[in-house]
């Protein structure tokens, strides 16, 4: 799934780590991301959360999507920073899903705390892209 | 502000009305923002929502930053559809501020519905950007 | 299903209006509502909001559950003001529903904004009360 | 504090523990939390979470409130069951706080899922209680 993910691909996220239930992705601030704070646009602070939730989300052999998600911006990121989101599966019941994701920069200040709603379809990850 | 918005401005997003509490933005779903489940990323979709919630936020003359966000998928978007987002203040108090961002297609149907918290920073927007 | 709820009932709940996605609930703040800042408890407050919630979604026939739900403090309540919850339904998917609530004094402020996910179960209402 | 939190006392809830960012509250499920679906009204899951989160965000001698909190409903609780709410601070920045609650029977089976955002007032909390 991830080799079809043209959208974080051309970020330049890269997925570091992915176990059941846990993915690490990383993403370098560039001029192309910030906004007229002079900051990186929140936006993309979201985008590499979401990242890591999704692969997160779709450790279990099923293909399932976002169903919502909130995000709390802690601290500003600015050009050249490197960003790490990590998401952990908190809990899970029936086709429902809930995950953490901390964004931090590599010193390990947090930068946002995201939190993903999942939902899984039901059919399985290898079916859905033959 | 908005003409030193890179990242919004790099994602072709047009920013079509603003007035008091209230901004109206639109974008074109590029291939470059697909993913793995061959939809819109919902990263983008959140952008385009939070483009028009900082829009709206932002009219009262003070820096007003996102604080956080949520944001429910309605429905996916696919490659080619031109998405637009309106923004409308729910109510203010203190330095604080609650926004609802609809998205949708130009045929009225909801993409996403996103809630906005904003927090003003009490500096003047013209003092800030000397 | 109204006569059924003891909750709402038990703490003086009165339900004034209901129509298709639409509901509006009272509620008086009571000494037992009070908590340790000497203001009525948010739990209080989310409660009428969650009873104006259900009421409204569950205005289509089919049992509807609350999946989730998340509220926004303005500004606090205190002993003997008389909260008024106000639920309208901002879109409906599926088996989805996303409500808005907003809880005002009689004098129209604002005490708090709730929001309401919901989920059918595809049950028939009077089936399930049977 | 919690000696004048006349709301929690009402519904016998018992804070267990309390240590800096951490507290444990306990309530059990009785004839008045039952709503007209026979299950525990979810505002009062709202609470017993509540409540832990305030204890938790107030273990750092500044009055501190909830700026707003969200809650997913994982599975419903029933007349009877006993409750135990886990508030952990997950980050602070400047006056800001973000909490963790998970609400779970004493099986460890999880009822619902929490996050709070918490904001300090600037007071201390010996003189505002005076």
């Amino acid at each position: 799934m991830w080799a079809a993910d043209a959208a974080s691909q051309a970020l330049g996220i890269e997925l570091e780590e992915v176990t059941a239930g846990y993915a690490r992705a990383r993403m370098r601030v560039t001029g192309s991301m910030i906004n007229g704070h002079d900051v990186c646009h929140g936006g993309y602070v979201f985008l590499v959360a979401d990242t890591a939730f999704a692969s997160a989300c779709n450790t279990y052999d099923a293909v399932t999507l976002a169903a919502g998600c909130d995000i709390v911006f802690v601290a500003p990121a600015h050009l050249g920073d490197e960003l790490v989101a990590e998401a952990r599966e908190r809990t899970r019941f029936g086709r429902n899903g809930v995950y953490d994701v901390t964004v931090r920069r590599p010193d390990g200040s947090v930068v946002a705390e995201f939190r993903g709603h999942s939902r899984s379809t039901g059919r399985k990850i290898l079916e859905d892209r033959g």
